[in-house]
């Protein structure tokens, strides 16, 4: 199929569903099995802890795939590895797509290594199909999306965007004492000594599209196979600490009680009743609750609670704030409380142009693909400030992630990447 | 003052004002200054655990004091100490008071103590005021009350009662392996090399009264010296486990989760309102609440708890456990829920003709001594399966015990003492 991209005033010349047909199952499935191997676990899962040996074996054989497109593998400061494939207009900012090859230290197979291998197999079905881009395409794997091994995490794409400093990114230790600037120029000397170049952080992008498992029900439940990601919620983290008198379970008459388990209960509930939305948009979450001082026979005299709020619109997040600081200001049976903030994520929403975009592709290939909204954090949140971003989602079985049994069908997969490849096309014509 | 026990029809012939005058506050305050002394800590508090050296000290002076009283001392197979003030008619069964001398790891000087020597003050001050009464007296301390060395407590009650067996008891093990049988061994040698004879077990009483501070704060509360307790308090202990799906906060819907702390939350709520009881006599108490897997960001998928509940009426208690039963059938935020019973001791009245007497008494000497229930355990709780049993309370310092501040004010004690020693006399007259 001869590749329309000379004419790029006209997206129609694309063929999209030939793009499509040339998303190859088996080169994916045989891609996925293949890295699956760089730290896989007995169980089935793998622990490729950022920036190890095995993730460092995995850059490499990603590197390795470069000739088979035609692209140019290269290496930036913070060990993001790219694999760029060269458009007619050398003047035009390249179209990039990837994700990450680290994994949690029991992890599954798809969460991150899912991207990187359908951008890969999306550039090589583009490349089949006989479409020559006006812009460049570019693979991208993220380092250290995770942060299970050096934390914070998305430590490759913040550095990138320049929204944390390397020099301050380098110095953050594993519970080895093994500071990440260590680690990354191990694997820095590896990557020299396989020939791979290095190139420049913050390098311009036309746009930056990201496939990833969903971590989450809803796609399983909606029974699609793809889903077009609007933004990522934004996420406040509190801690609640409830005070009142310990005491002797036997002889205080509950008139005299300051119970903290009590107060705790209570305010606990009317949080989370303050959160109930009628479009359940809104995620609260009381993970963490312990009770001091824990003895059957005595009143508890301490409560510390954690929240986790997640919504995708910033107003929302922060009307539900103020509520909060509302409600814990009031006496709860008797009892004190206190509302510490301890982090804080505003919500992304990837632009209109790139979603509209998403869908449309998806409507040309026949595909239902509903909208809805990252509830866990990628590295688009970051290259959402440096370029047009957007992601897809493919299910995943119960919604599981980060687990040995994370588990995808491979046809939603293949879906996923037919989607990613005739977007990417469509944005680099 | 001339007693008058010898005309036994007419209780109106004994002076109780005399007798109560007859209480001497520097005498008791010095018996529990020297008591305090053995297992003394410098936070003013004790540690004198079951059978251990202090607790054989105490036991010790306690016996020397047998002299002063014309009173004969002896030990039982579980250690029990008894000084016998012989009465007019060696055929009647003994009026017979005490409490224990042992104490928790980091105990107060009152919590027991209070109890043997506020016995050991009424026997003199019935002495001094020329008391000779019909029945004997005899002032006990009951070994292993507390439990903190040796698990349960109230050994020796219970094995004088008949209600453990004295073999079981003594293969209790301390947390250094060391036998409650081996322990009272050595103290029993002591006992033995100072001429301490042996004495059967399961003696007839003809009533057991025990004086011990209140462990609550009703007392302090409504500004009173001493409470006459007709009862002990039935306790049920509970596990409660509710179990749900762990799922991750950020990417389940609230619709699709089965949140195991929302659905404790409930629960113990609907609990705790089911036993809001307007006379408050109801003790409800959740004093372990675990969640887990308990990371800020994971619904919990269980959470496990404890019930305290406690009725001094045997009926109500039993409907609470039903209701109980009952609710926790029930689902709970989509959650599954168990109630496990734990252990179970029935409520204890004390017989109307004994707290009357107590009343009487009280009457008598103008004492506003207003009836409670004691929501903690004692040796009457045995002793009421015995004979006619009775406690007093005086008032501890907001309602602390097992605690080094545990505090009592003299004047209480000496007025608790003053009761005492009153209604022994009418008991034994």
């Amino acid at each position: 199929m001869q590749s329309h991209a000379n004419h790029p005033d006209n997206s129609t010349t694309i063929n999209l569903s030939a793009i499509a047909t040339a998303v190859n199952p088996q080169r994916l499935e045989n891609d996925l099995a293949t890295v699956a191997r760089f730290g896989g676990r007995t169980d089935g899962g793998v622990t490729r802890l950022a920036l190890d040996n095995n993730d460092v074996r995995a850059r490499l054989w990603l590197i390795e795939q470069a000739s088979t497109l035609g692209a140019k593998a290269s290496v930036d400061a913070i060990g993001n590895v790219f694999l760029d494939v060269p458009g007619s207009d050398p003047r035009l900012s390249p179209v990039v797509t990837g994700s990450h090859l680290d994994s949690q230290p029991t992890g599954g197979k798809y969460d991150g290594a899912l991207g990187v291998l359908a951008g890969l197999e999306a550039l090589r079905a583009l490349k089949q199909a006989g479409f020559t881009p006006r812009r460049s395409l570019s693979l991208v794997s993220w380092t250290n999306e995770e942060g299970a091994r050096f934390s914070p995490g998305t430590s490759g794409s913040a550095v990138f965007c320049d929204v944390r400093s390397l020099d301050e990114t380098r110095q953050v230790e594993d519970s080895d004492g093994i500071s990440l600037g260590s680690a990354l120029d191990t694997c820095l000397a590896e990557l020299d000594a396989a020939g791979v170049p290095r190139r420049p952080l913050a390098t311009p992008m036309h746009a930056f599209l990201e496939l990833h498992i969903e971590q989450g029900p809803i796609l399983e439940r909606d029974g699609v196979s793809v889903g077009v990601v609007e933004g990522i919620q934004g996420v406040s983290w509190f801690e609640v600490t409830v005070s009142g008198s310990a005491n002797h379970a036997g002889t205080t008459p509950r008139a005299m009680r300051r119970d903290a388990l009590e107060g705790a209960c209570a305010l606990a509930t009317a949080l989370r009743e303050a959160t109930r939305d009628s479009e359940d948009r809104v995620r609260f979450t009381i993970g963490k609750f312990t009770v001091s001082p824990g003895s059957v026979n005595t009143i508890p005299d301490q409560v510390t609670f954690s929240i986790d709020l997640r919504h995708p619109e910033a107003a929302t997040l922060k009307n539900l704030e103020a509520t909060f600081s509302k409600l814990t200001q009031r006496s709860w049976a008797g009892c004190h409380a206190t509302l510490i903030p301890l982090s804080r994520v505003e919500p992304v929403a990837f632009p209109a142009t790139l979603t509209t975009l998403l869908d449309g592709t998806a409507n040309e290939l026949g595909l239902t693909a509903p909208r809805l909204v990252s509830g866990a954090f990628h590295d688009a949140i970051h290259l959402a400030k440096h370029c047009p971003t957007a992601m897809l989602f493919v299910p995943c079985r119960d919604g599981l992630s980060h687990h040995p049994d994370e588990h995808i069908e491979l046809a939603n997969a293949v879906v996923g990447t037919q989607l990613l490849a005739a977007s990417l096309a469509s944005l680099a014509q």
